[in-house]
């Protein structure tokens, strides 16, 4: 006969799980049920502190879209996707490697091929800075033929899916390296900016009194054969919010500057980032990305 | 600078939240950080395991409604709604009062009313029982003019809300006390029944291989003006549930048996459970429930 106290009932519960017939879906649920239990315990949770939870997990779950996932954007300001990204990265990365980012919710499959030199920015305006540098193996030699997949928000802090309707594709390319594992690419200077604020996690970060902004940032996603796919992202030093993402995305190694000066500048007098970007190999594994398509996160039906 | 491995995210997080003007959201969002983080980092979760998380999360809260609260049964069905309920029954049941149990998403305010003696069933059909008793104080001293609401399913293991269309009301209502605290309601034996299985969270039990079943209960909610509100249920002994509930409800106290041929029997020949309710004194905090009206947890707008 069941009669559980706060404490026993984890094992029960556990117990009734035992029968799973996927091992890692049993051990990760174990797992869950052991925390979940051990948080509610430690704070003493009350009715109705547990019953504002269940209303806001609705919330979150109703704020979801084809365009929107307002899960994940919870899983970034709570820095879990920072936790999962970091324990992947250090599985798969070469010691050499790049350090990666968060994929975000704005990556698009298919953005528009720019020749070397070429400028991303098709519709928006603003300060005009140029990206080069390398992408190299753990060797240090070029990789021929990568590709770089970068997208950005625009000198307004805004994506393309944010500006404009979802047939233009701004602020976002794919550049092709060349023999030596070069790369350049004209672009505007990004824009730091907020999350969406207006959300149930917005109301959540406004009453922990967060400034809820990301510092400005570049994602690349860059990929060659026999390599693992790297999704990164550079951040511009000068942007306040740099020690304070939301998000927890910035890394000191993909912190970087934009100089006027440099003796290599593809295009003297324009500010420019330079950066070396390094591939692993491929990893068993075959990569995943901390992020993903908001519309196929949507049950089907 | 941030540069954060998977163990130091956890206090750049609860950094950036120690200034939640709210002592006591403060308090427990750190404590859900820092449990949410030691589950990735225990399992070592993949990025693939993590959206599968998300996608499933996002389901639940699509799948909620006026009508249905999934993420509720989540938490039923994780235990955490028997882990919050046991420690509020802890924290303001006098030693002799009566255990309580889950509220559940089926009851309704404003269940008819019916006299001493009277039946609760006033569509359905089945084999009667007879529920009879007292309502005491922690003393033993019966509380005059107690109210004594209970609703079940009925003997096909449906509740009104499932069977009928909204406008009808059965197998439920309000039954008053005379001035001695006794009660007397004649109903129908419940049937155990299963949790909806055809929701997100009904997948996620099958996938356990759990079975999904409730054993046969009448729920109760006892009041009565300076006695703290008794949410509780009666267990059938009989039901090959009962040991094994899916959502950990059964306390032993709270078994019971429909015997004939008591010497007290309001009716004679009719299966009868006699069971006396003891209410607590009011406590400070003013009771809680642990469960709600799904229609009050739906977002605005």
């Amino acid at each position: 006969m069941q009669d559980l106290d706060a404490d026993q009932v984890t094992d029960a519960v556990i117990a009734q799980m035992a029968g799973t017939p996927d091992p890692r879906m049993r051990e990760i649920m174990e797992a869950a049920v052991r925390h979940l239990h051990a948080f509610a315990r430690e704070v003493r949770l009350t009715p109705d502190e547990w019953l504002k939870g269940i209303a806001f997990l609705t919330a979150v779950g109703q704020a979801c879209s084809p365009v929107r996932q307002e899960f994940i954007l919870l899983s970034d300001v709570l820095g879990l996707s920072r936790v999962v990204n970091v324990m992947h990265d250090a599985e798969g990365r070469e010691a050499a490697g790049t350090e990666t980012s968060l994929l975000g919710p704005f990556f698009r499959e298919q953005a528009p091929e720019v020749a070397l030199g070429e400028s991303i920015a098709r519709v928006s305006k603003g300060p005009e800075i140029m990206l080069y540098g390398r992408v190299l193996d753990a060797e240090g030699k070029g990789v021929a033929g990568a590709w770089v997949d970068l997208w950005q928000a625009d000198a307004d802090g805004l994506y393309d899916l944010q500006a404009h309707d979802p047939s233009v594709m701004d602020m976002r390319g794919r550049v092709r390296c060349d023999g030596q594992g070069n790369y350049r690419v004209r672009t505007l200077k990004p824009r730091g900016y907020s999350i969406p604020m207006e959300g149930p996690v917005g109301e959540f970060v406004r009453r922990q009194a967060r400034h809820g902004f990301r510092p400005a940032h570049i994602h690349f996603l860059i990929s060659a054969p026999g390599y693992r796919e790297l999704v990164t992202a550079l951040y511009l030093a000068e942007d306040e919010h740099v020690d304070s993402d939301t998000v927890f995305g910035v890394s000191k190694s993909l912190v970087v500057t934009a100089a006027t000066g440099q003796p290599d500048a593809p295009v003297p007098g324009m500010p420019g980032i330079r950066y070396d970007f390094t591939l692993s190999r491929e990893a068993s594994d075959g990569g995943g990305r901390v992020g993903a398509d908001p519309a196929k996160l949507m049950p089907a039906g």
